[in-house]
């Protein structure tokens, strides 16, 4: 190739939101798990862009096959666990599949109680919010983030916005005592060693997640907050302590504006209780929160909407 | 006016979705409501139609205001016990407005548990149904209905369909297992004496919502089915039967479906394990569950989508 | 049955959102149909919902695949040809079938220009607004209602609002320009005379389609407006007089606000120049005009959201 | 700080999805300009995340606001323009403020046609598709990125998929002729020489806009497609090639499948002429086409949802 010429750049295909759901059903006691499974390769696919020679293109209807062969044949266990089994498939038995991103969203579901008790194979969905899971291979190196998304929460006070700039378009009030309130969507990454990702896939990654979530509602709601940009650090900085084996976390997290409703023209007073929610436009906080002396990993974060 | 002319028929206008977040907080222990309100008046109007006279047009953002000064002065109670108070007050101070449509989402919070204890005042969405209710005034008559929607729920066993017709289009095997699952809308309208809603006014809105959730679930969950309808109906019939001052239940049910993925391609059985759960088409179910006797009410279900 | 006993009311079901392509391919230029397709049967269901005897259900499976036997053996044409001919079949060929709801939305395509020229088998989707069709099947009469929905329109000025009643929660300023904007959704029903369709099915549909659009859209452009009510009702006026095979009209539309920003602040005028468009809460403005003498058909509108 | 401490990591601020309307009204016939603004700032924040201190804190509603007032104060000409200008103002006004990213959707209108003539001040929404522009600032290094997305595009033939690989979970078949359809997302980076932004400044970008998509979906229906992967690598290379200005394009691209009914059952052929447009899972095709020898440039695809 000469400068200039108009060549192939990155990329990636597969196929999106292969919806799972898997019934386990060994005892009377049915168990579900409930997926939306993506799976994308990356590697040496130049010959399709360019002549349409499909030799190397594994077809996105073979990867949706594998994602549901794979589901009988293994079980689901974690979305983590799954993704990793996906990941090494691919990798290891297309010698040009060089790495790729396998994700998925897991809903959650509880039973549904009868008689008093919960019932065997009868389910409700639970939350409002999704669980997260990205698998990264490039190469030798595999990379795990967890999250979740959708996590929607609400402060009716001990938070506060006061003291920021005042410039010719400013006309915000401060505030001592505010509603806060945002829908977080978190990543945290699983510490790997580069080129050994046993540890990681040893994880327990269904206990992980709760502990996190855990960690992270608990910090919301008992920080006291001067910016929502404060509350977003202090979450981050309270998984990284509570959990060594996590590396770094990202959070986007909205903020869902709750105006406070004028009502003097109407003689009353509103001392914090009628609120207008607001839906556009909305503040968006976006951080990472890191280990100091982790070396920045983007292959890690790769197709995850990012901000640096 | 002569037959032929062009005049107006049926209209109702107002301010919809007014979003609506209330807190008490009387104690360090907040409460929160957060309801989505719509108000929509009928009477004489047709001044404003047919010659653009807004003399008798309460205007859509006097509307929301009501509701917000309402929420501020009265507090919100229960959404039914809300739309009442708005139905009354529409249809009170402006003569001309003899009826109308007050309805209602309202979403579900729980505390966020801090310390092993649930917080003061920080607050996770829960769940992912949404509550519904409408008030409906007709000169005299009020009518009150309750109701949710978007409850999803799933049987991973005790469910069959069989027996149907076969004509040349129908390709569809018999199954006598097979995951059922939907998304319940379902409405449930409370007794009102026409003329006299006193009844319907006293009733706790809140207790009867659960309980009657409680029921609908729980047939959902115990009920052996041989088809869609024939759950729907049971989930109706053991509403009926438990409240007694509940006159008729409507659902609409689609049927999510879940399909059994074919792995003999791949070598592997699938005895009810993996499914793909598929977007369109879905079934769709829909029926009235009445007590036998009972005079249709249609004005109950004025802009209800119905099927009727 | 005894008075009190619990019973099954109203009821319908069937397939819904069957998406459907049809490509026309006699000659090297195509053309291309894609709708979105429901078939809803009424008739004599009780006993599968009541002992889940479906030997009268026809399957759901079985609606969708006739839609699609059917585009096949006699094309689609019009969407509402197209489901009166659904409407038919499974009236005539299940005598327990005694009616339902055949519904559509069509989207349309346009053919992308290459070399200058409309090109033969290439498309892109054309506008954002929706075609639909209703058909109606009650025993011996059919209605066929036609529509669009999400045809979002705008007019920059020649809209006021003044003149409404002012209470104690009244804080809207009256104004004598605005912008005037909604989503135009509009039902429009074609005369056919009760037990015998055979007008109805002999007109052109889309011819019929477009005109009562341009007739629409023009009213809305050039009508100068003091109430969106006053526009609805002058839109379903030419409508009506401009057709004299149409019955009546329906029309919901929201107003969708476009709030004048308080710009004096930074020293600036704003004489309607810059607008926040605010998407809730929305005034929501729904009328029939119709012909004086016609008798309501409340049949037709079945399942139709309404509002009467 | 110390190695392992926990500290702040990449992040940005702003104002999300402000919806801006302008009108401008010099002369009777009034245009119209609909845009979606987001405003996001990068720069030294660490004070606000750590320590609640809001000093260089520049208010999410003060970028909002300014928003607003430039639309009055400059108008908004094109999108890439109006964010230009942002972008300038943010980072010059504020010196902590060392970049951001400013993006923008335009949505877009046609005159509503009356008495035969494009009126001068009534609109209807304009196409499915919207337009986007992103802005990237780093320090001294300004980008510019256009695009556009939701643009859904389908050939009814000339597209085969066949050679590619099977393994043991491959099922699907091999075809000559099918139809080829995806939702367009595309993005474009126009050539801008680090340090000095002047050049891109002088662009005309809506004239650009419109170039640009004529070469794409002129290639898109002329290119005989062997995959969708060729089809969007012939798309980018049309654009480079046409566009000595255009550095390097990125494209996202979802297989929207329309399978084939089987109509065997009924005794019908099929020849590609009846389709089920599926909704998921979807292939999901995505690549960049770039220059060799231009480097990468990650900073001008901050926060644009990636692969690479």
């Amino acid at each position: 190739m000469a400068d200039g010429d108009i060549v192939l750049g990155a990329n990636q295909y597969g196929k999106a939101e292969c919806r799972l759901v898997r019934v386990t059903r060994d005892s009377a006691r049915h168990e579900i798990e409930d997926l939306n499974v993506t799976s994308q390769l990356r590697g040496d696919f130049e010959a399709c862009h360019t002549d349409g020679d499909n030799s190397q293109v594994v077809a996105t209807d073979t990867q949706k096959n594998t994602v549901y062969a794979f589901a009988q044949e293994y079980g689901v266990g974690s979305p983590e666990a799954f993704l990793l089994r996906l990941g090494r498939h691919f990798t290891e038995d297309f010698p040009w599949v060089t790495g790729g991103t396998w994700s998925a969203e897991q809903y959650s579901w509880q039973r549904i109680v009868a008689d008093g008790e919960p019932h065997d194979h009868a389910f409700a969905r639970a939350g409002t919010e999704t669980r997260t899971a990205v698998v990264q291979v490039d190469g030798a190196d595999t990379f795990v983030i967890s999250g979740l998304t959708d996590c929607t929460v609400l402060k009716s006070t001990g938070s506060e916005f006061s003291g920021f700039p005042r410039d010719r378009y400013t006309t915000l009030p401060e505030t001592d005592d505010r509603i806060l309130a945002t829908s977080v969507t978190a990543w945290w990454r699983h510490g790997a060693p580069p080129g050994g990702s046993d540890h990681v896939e040893d994880l327990d990654f269904d206990a992980s997640f709760e502990a996190v979530r855990a960690v992270m509602l608990e910090t919301f709601a008992t920080f006291h907050s001067r910016a929502l940009q404060q509350t977003l650090f202090a979450m981050g900085k309270a998984v990284l302590e509570a959990f060594p084996g996590i590396v770094e976390c990202r959070f986007s997290m909205p903020n869902k504006h709750h105006f406070l409703v004028d009502l003097a023209p109407f003689g009353q007073d509103n001392p914090g209780e009628v609120f207008f929610a607001a839906d556009r436009p909305y503040g968006l906080i976006e951080a990472a929160v890191v280990r100091e002396g982790v070396p920045d990993e983007p292959r890690a974060w790769a197709g995850i909407p990012g901000f640096c």
